[in-house]
């Protein structure tokens, strides 16, 4: 933008008023394209980033934008992934976020205060590239601008913040800080830049010595990138390839289902499975490790009563089950994994989910919820969320609880001749049957693309329930086990 | 419950075993009947709360239920009201939330530690008594459970948990403390409960001296609760008597629409104003007052434009606007202020909500969304929230934006003629133009009733937008002034 510092006060009040008024026609624009922005504002303390988001919501419609000032994660923040929190923030299709500041402030203290270096600032980054990588993917505006600011400029705005008692409480530790370590900032900022930097979600350095200008350059940006994004919008997404470690996995065809328990023995091993969950339970509660357990299955297949014998063997303190219908109008508006960062498990919790983030790959796809260009690459986009959870830390388990069709008739009518049972079945269930054969192409699918060594499926043999259900308990109580011994 | 106290142990395990078979029964019924159930545990440390719960959802379908455990409030959390994250841990219609430990457990501490005495303990108990006396008026259950135990036993149990290694953690400082400490707490609790007892929503105490009767006493507790529930919701529910002071206010018809500022007043008046609300902004954050303006008003009486005006003098890190359509399925399963309570702003932030809970007793009552019970209710329910959110130290602002009906059809037919405002105007609104007697009407009654001293309505003359956009601005700033003088 080098020819515009040369305009006369007057052409850029022009220019101006030109771009602010393509933005407000933008927002009927963004609507109807249902596109979400997200507009990442960072920079120095004192460097005008609440003035300049001040100014860039002036014209908009304010129900269709919100501004979230980001601090410092608070405890109960720290208990879930770096990303969570940024995740949650996301916006719903057709509206904005302004973020003051995003993902980079955390990072950059954490750096400076050597919190995160080393691999840990490495894998960090790469998070960070991921996440804007699948936000861009799904169809969001990622705008990242960094507010710069001279140290001589700096430290004559925090005087003038400081001179008004209004405005002093605004000068925060932080800003002292970076005026007596310019340099330290100046070098954590500049890497955090450079490793960030990408052609999906490219930063903007915009220097903040010229008032007016810093609000135009922005402004411009916004009504360009709002443009770019509609366009990009329209093509296909490039798949990725896949870098992670995969399990080699049988199809649900290859999968014998003829094993059985007593009830006798089945009794036995429940219990001494339960009493050693039990045990194990306190065990991650006092080390912090998240579990997330994921059942997903044939209708019929038992996963309740399999889900059931997990949970009573747990302190109901600590964990919880979400069941997973489709999504509400708020979810639906947004990233399609949102739903499931905004439900994991704090640290020393587990998380049991009935039905999950597979439903993209299944339902949402035999049904045409989302495009071929959206199924296809969720494979890669879930491996992705998973590796994250477990480079947290968290234990992933996922089951496919499997019966044959035969088995699912059999329960089918048993639950319809049984008052007591009759609310489990609908006419859905029955519609669902008839595409059992495209079904089973997909899960065969979606278990051999995203059965990775740190997050492999297993398939539970559930003809008989009784031997399922202890088959998932040990299954767990195993995973679980080889974290203890991972960290021992 | 004294005779079961006598039963053999062969005895008591039948009746256990009939008790939790009907409770599992149940959970269709409660689904069917979209009852919403809250059990609260609280007692002493180590009562054995955690157990009882374990026991209580053993037979329950996990998807229908979630065990909250509550801890003290985190900073964040004491910067809304006290009520506010009880509130949004209550259960979607159907399901069940225990609750370990609910909001006595918080009182109690406050209570030991002097944090809330006098008048302000006073008030706490009020607010508690209101909020259990809507929920079950909404139709939740709410079955409060005190699991009491003796010093000795307490004393015994707390050893047994800190001499293994897998338990200890589960002792906490408040633990020791009860022990050490037990006549004050006796006290407190003793006062809480005879505070707090009321015949919607009584206290149980139970004594856990014997294991198992603990269990049955509360299995049948919440067997009978459940059908109680459900017989007591069938019933109309008795209005309330207004005990708050109210204003006089105008019909609408009474309120004249003449007023006018040409475009030269109105733009210095806007920005004197502005400027002035710009610095009471500062003033508000730095004493943490929470500022919660509704703004109401017929279609194209100029909601939005007023709002951008009042938002454009704002620091975008200190307010956030709220636009509220149709409730979500979430939020249409929950008490119709759950999502209210849920968008309040923090101490010292501003939020505004472009409509808001007084849907209830306009389109929800004139479409028929709710009961005219509900809606009669809603008038007394909406001032005692309004007077929680002023008690806790909040300004409250409500505007009608108003506009004659002549008025409205002409914005209607500009909108229609104007390709960048066609968005705003959908069948839905001329179809509401046409019930425009009734809401005028359900308006007139719903100004007249719930235009309390402390949150009365403020009726804006939109018929010329400008005009009204300055009546509202020094409507806001008028009533941060007068906050900013009660407090110095």
């Amino acid at each position: 933008m080098g020819e515009i510092q040369k305009l006369s006060q007057d052409e850029m009040k022009r220019i101006l008023k030109e771009t602010r008024g393509k933005l407000a026609a933008q927002q009927q624009i963004i609507k109807e394209k249902k596109l979400p922005v997200i507009v990442l504002v960072e920079g120095w303390g004192a460097s005008g980033k609440g003035t300049l988001i001040s100014y860039l919501i002036r014209d908009l419609d304010p129900r269709f934008f919100q501004v979230i000032p980001i601090k410092s994660p608070t405890k109960e923040e720290k208990r879930k992934p770096f990303l969570c929190r940024h995740m949650e923030n996301i916006p719903e299709a057709g509206k904005f976020v302004f973020l003051d500041s995003g993902w980079m402030e955390e990072t950059v203290c954490d750096m400076v205060d050597s919190k995160c270096k080393g691999k840990d600032l490495k894998k960090r980054f790469h998070d960070i590239i991921m996440f804007e990588r699948q936000l861009v993917d799904n169809g969001y505006l990622v705008l990242k601008i960094f507010v710069d600011v001279s140290k001589e400029e700096q430290k004559a705005r925090i005087k003038g913040l400081l001179s008004d008692e209004d405005t002093s409480w605004r000068v925060g530790k932080r800003d002292q800080e970076q005026l007596e370590d310019r340099k330290k900032y100046e070098k954590a900022y500049g890497q955090f830049i450079e490793a960030t930097n990408s052609e999906k979600a490219p930063w903007h350095v915009i220097d903040s010595a010229e008032k007016g200008l810093v609000e135009l350059q922005v402004c411009h940006l916004l009504v360009e990138g709002i443009e770019k994004a509609i366009q990009r919008n329209e093509e296909q997404v490039q798949l990725q390839e896949n870098p992670f470690p995969m399990v080699h996995m049988p199809k649900l065809s290859e999968v014998s289902l003829d094993k059985k328990l007593t009830r006798e023995v089945y009794e036995k091993e429940l219990q001494e499975a339960q009493k050693k969950l039990k045990k194990l339970h306190n065990k991650i509660y006092n080390k912090g490790i998240p579990v997330i357990i994921a059942y997903e299955g044939w209708d019929a297949a038992g996963k309740g009563g399999n889900i059931k014998r997990l949970t009573s063997a747990l302190d109901a303190r600590g964990f919880e089950v979400h069941p997973i219908a489709s999504p509400d109008v708020h979810e639906k508006n947004r990233h399609y994994l949102w739903r499931f960062w905004n439900r994991l498990p704090k640290t020393g919790h587990i998380a049991i989910f009935d039905r999950t983030w597979y439903g993209r790959v299944m339902v949402e796809r035999l049904e045409g919820f989302c495009s071929e260009n959206d199924w296809q690459r969720a494979y890669h986009e879930i491996n992705e969320f998973e590796k994250n959870l477990t480079d947290w830390g968290a234990v992933v388990v996922k089951f496919w609880i499997h019966i044959d069709k035969d088995t699912q008739l059999k329960r089918f009518k048993e639950r319809e001749e049984n008052p007591v049972k009759r609310w489990k079945i609908t006419d859905e269930d029955w519609r669902n049957r008839e595409k059992w054969d495209d079904y089973e192409m997909a899960v065969d699918e979606m278990i051999e693309k995203t059965s990775t060594e740190f997050a492999p499926w297993h398939i539970i043999q559930s003809n008989d329930k009784l031997f399922a259900r202890i088959q998932a308990i040990n299954v767990v109580i195993e995973a679980i086990e080889q974290k203890m011994e991972q960290l021992s």
